[in-house]
């Protein structure tokens, strides 16, 4: 089964280009458009085409092999589409999948977790950083071991918050019951002494203001997805792999299963205009 | 691709027997063992099958397209098993994929939307009942449709309560922020005038006593995972489909990926002892 994968990605990856090629941005669902977003603003000449795994979100709560079994499987996709380079904006998919991914892929693959790692390391001042982000993200432990090979002194303590993205996907952003979600899952954080705080999931900027609101002026919030949408500017500078001067970028938006109203609400917070959505099937998922 | 898949399961259903042939029973994960426990409480001759689709789970968001592949490829593994029956323990798939099921089985079938609609209409005094289910389960109308095809004076009122699953699952049962979404999502219910709430989501019977707090004595709640057992009791009957007397039943679960602690939540909840779990791979799905 993984020959059949990697057959199917050369394949689709030796399609002729006849149009600026976008870069690749997948995630399990529609949260990694605060991703795609941070990458319109920093780099509007750029093409983006962006997956959802709709069909099969969240990827939080699976297991290590079916998150790399679906992230091969999107990546796939996106190759399909000439990208010429793959950002994971998926937390869970950034701390399970990537090794994989770099394993089989030519072109070069950003994530979400090491430029936040990076981000953090730098904004901590007392040299204790907290995590959050879902289940897959934080049992993983792949900010604590990026932070720490970026500098070893830093204490790490990380949540757990899997209440946190169907709170955003139910749309309650200013609300109290939010309110007393984020203080569960931050109290302990913030009693121990942090002084940044990694918004470990692309869902989570959505809820920044509930957070900052508990987590007061004192503790910084690093926003993995700006800080990923400077990874990849820098990485299409060192490649050579930026789109031509000039160029005005295009955002297009494919989903593995009928879009649903959070979609629109995303789109409304984020200020993206996707156009048309379009569909794509995936290994079992039927698309009509 | 149905064509594929119905020769999967066509050549699955095959498969010669030599031993009591189970129902077999699914749901997009763990959920359904609501539904499994109370067969096992009615039925402890009957052997059963259990598989949650768990590297999918949920279903609840996504669309009927979907929801109808993913449910003919869970029950073309059970028919791998000799299921005698198929239950689909899974208020989603039962409002969505069970018209397509019964279009391409032999064996029966049997949702949890029927019992749980005849349920309510027997209980139901003034007229008006409630059902609370998924984002996929409520927009489908399924109970409403049913309900009426029973009694069309009654009057239906629906909420779909997406919050309520992710708070099962972090085992939040007995919590004041559980209480003030139960809240949120029964009020307008409640002041509608409703005298009996359908429970229409495997998960939700282990949510009862936050459900029933709130709603008060006059409320009476409609227990699928019951109802489905006693419509599971009655179709064994009339299609001498039950099992040998003297028998002694035994359950086993299998999953589409690896358990996790919310499984041994349900077990200790449901006081249910499944012993090993088994894995069963899924199209584009490796579990190993």
């Amino acid at each position: 089964m993984p020959n059949a994968n990697l057959k199917r990605i050369s394949r689709a990856s030796k399609k002729p280009s006849t149009k600026t090629p976008p870069i690749g941005v997948f995630d399990s669902g529609i949260g990694g458009l605060t991703v795609a977003s941070a990458m319109r603003d920093l780099l509007p000449g750029e093409n983006i085409f962006y997956i959802g795994d709709t069909a099969r979100v969240p990827y939080g709560g699976k297991s290590q092999d079916t998150i790399e079994r679906y992230s091969v499987e999107i990546t796939g996709l996106l190759l399909a589409e000439d990208a010429k380079m793959i950002v994971v904006a998926c937390n869970t998919a950034s701390a399970l999948a990537i090794p994989r991914l770099e394993e089989i892929l030519r072109v070069p693959v950003v994530g979400v977790i090491e430029p936040g790692a990076r981000a953090a390391v730098t904004a901590t001042r007392n040299g204790h950083i907290g995590v959050i982000g879902t289940r897959a993200t934080i049992y993983s432990r792949a900010y604590e071991r990026a932070i720490h090979a970026l500098d070893p002194d830093v204490r790490v303590t990380s949540q757990a918050c899997p209440m946190l993205v169907p709170l955003i996907e139910e749309g309650w952003l200013d609300d109290a019951i939010t309110d007393q979600i984020v203080r569960r899952y931050l109290e302990k954080l913030v009693r121990d002494g942090i002084d940044t705080l990694v918004l470990g999931c692309t869902h989570y900027p959505l809820l920044a203001d509930a957070i900052a609101k508990f987590a007061g002026p004192e503790i910084r919030l690093v926003d993995s997805a700006k800080n990923c949408a400077l990874a990849v500017q820098k990485l299409l500078a060192k490649e050579k792999l930026a789109a031509p001067k000039n160029h005005l970028g295009k955002l297009e938006i494919a989903l593995t299963d009928k879009p649903d109203g959070f979609l629109r609400v995303a789109e409304n917070a984020l200020g993206l205009q996707a156009g048309d959505i379009q569909l794509r099937s995936v290994q079992g998922v039927a698309v009509s």
